[in-house]
């Protein structure tokens, strides 16, 4: 049902097992909106959307403008009537809402939310998000149709998202918990062409400034040297610095 | 240099420490970027914005247009002639770049970023997050000024986003990151007025519903009742019911 052109949809995170959940809006108002939340999907790896009734004209340019470049997941985009007909086919579904209107419903937070959809799709299950109409949210028929409710934490004093930015921080999530740590380490030092200095390339560095700056009489008076070096090289340490880093010291105290 | 209306910071998820990290924006093009900044920011608990250099004129009516009531943000943002003045006060500065454009400088994903400023801050550093124009993005020099370089990962084949976006990801990481788990718990049950159901009353449940299936001799053959009996109470048990609920399905069972 998404589009044909799923090249770019390629690249998505999701381990092996079924594809990536369907992410579902309810009754959008604005094309900008749809636009928008399809460029916030295609960049976290979702590709298949589907609108259900949306209040505007379809297809729309302005959504096509918002999407930037996401026009795959415009054009495979899928038209219902209902969310219940929008998700039939579908194995678990969850829904951001703000509330959860009284019914006992489990209740994640967009990065558990992430998790579990990983998990799920992992075990080849259809699973959909759902987010509703941007002024009203969904309808208690609606969240009654969700497994599980997905709330997005954020200032209490200012917590109104468009919708097109809360599916970017679901999508987000969604993309985050699927990345591989070791092609995406957390914290990286790239190191150019070099490699990281040796103890014996710092050794060298370290004796031939303290040599300049015995030369130079910057050290003194003797009782104080030792603790003198010791910050020195501390501070030199700290930088975690490269072979080639090294001898442009070097080259600079020369 | 913030807004005088700090009230709306007071929801902000810091640790005890300093004020939260500021925003910069680097010669930012259009104003629905800075508006749309703003309002992710607040949404994030950011308060302090600092503008470097903006190529539209400002202050901006489209820029309070998508700040959608961030306007404390707009009002307090301060305007700087270059990076380097806009951080001199700051202790730590991070910077979104795609590229480290050669320079050996530690690179972190947005995650990390935040997890790190959430240290920085409760240590009681000033802290700043820069994002680059949105076309061209930070220059060399102004790249060589960060101490530590933010990405954010995203689809590698899609992976463009607008400003606001970049900085909606990284404020929302920052906010999460300072979330208190105990009040923010990643997954909950609510269970509007009830509590979870004892294992008597489960019990009470499984005896009732059993009696009612012997009465109208669903259960049988009596060698296959054991494992019949273990099914249906596994499927119940799995719901976590509430008293409630228990009450309403043994009077749904009378």
């Amino acid at each position: 049902m998404a589009g044909t052109d799923k090249s770019k949809a390629g690249t998505s995170t999701a381990s092996a097992g079924g594809p990536a959940p369907v992410v579902i809006l309810v009754r959008p108002q604005l094309p900008e909106n749809i636009g928008a939340a399809a460029r916030a999907m295609l960049n976290c790896g979702l590709t298949e959307m589907r609108l259900v009734a949306p209040s505007c004209r379809w297809p729309n340019p302005k959504a096509v403008a918002l999407a930037s470049g996401a026009d795959a997941v415009l054009d495979g985009a899928t038209i219902f009537p209902t969310m219940q007909a929008a998700i039939a086919d579908l194995g678990r579904v969850y829904a951001t809402s703000a509330r959860s209107r009284g019914l006992v419903k489990p209740v994640v937070n967009a990065r558990a939310a992430a998790a579990d959809l990983q998990a799920l799709v992992a075990d080849g299950q259809r699973c959909g998000l759902v987010f509703g109409p941007e002024r009203t949210g969904l309808e208690s028929d609606e969240v009654a149709l969700a497994d599980v409710l997905v709330q997005i934490p954020l200032n209490p004093a200012f917590g109104s998202l468009n919708l097109g930015q809360a599916v970017l921080l679901v999508a987000h999530e969604w993309f985050h918990a699927g990345l591989d740590p070791q092609a995406h380490p957390a914290r990286s030092l790239p190191l150019g062409g070099s490699r990281p200095a040796t103890k014996e390339e710092m050794q060298g560095l370290f004796d031939q400034l303290e040599r300049e700056l015995h030369a130079t009489n910057f050290l003194r008076p003797a009782d104080k040297v030792p603790a003198m070096v010791r910050n020195l090289r501390a501070m030199l340490q700290r930088a975690d610095m490269t072979e080639q880093e090294v001898r442009t010291w070097r080259g600079v105290i020369s």
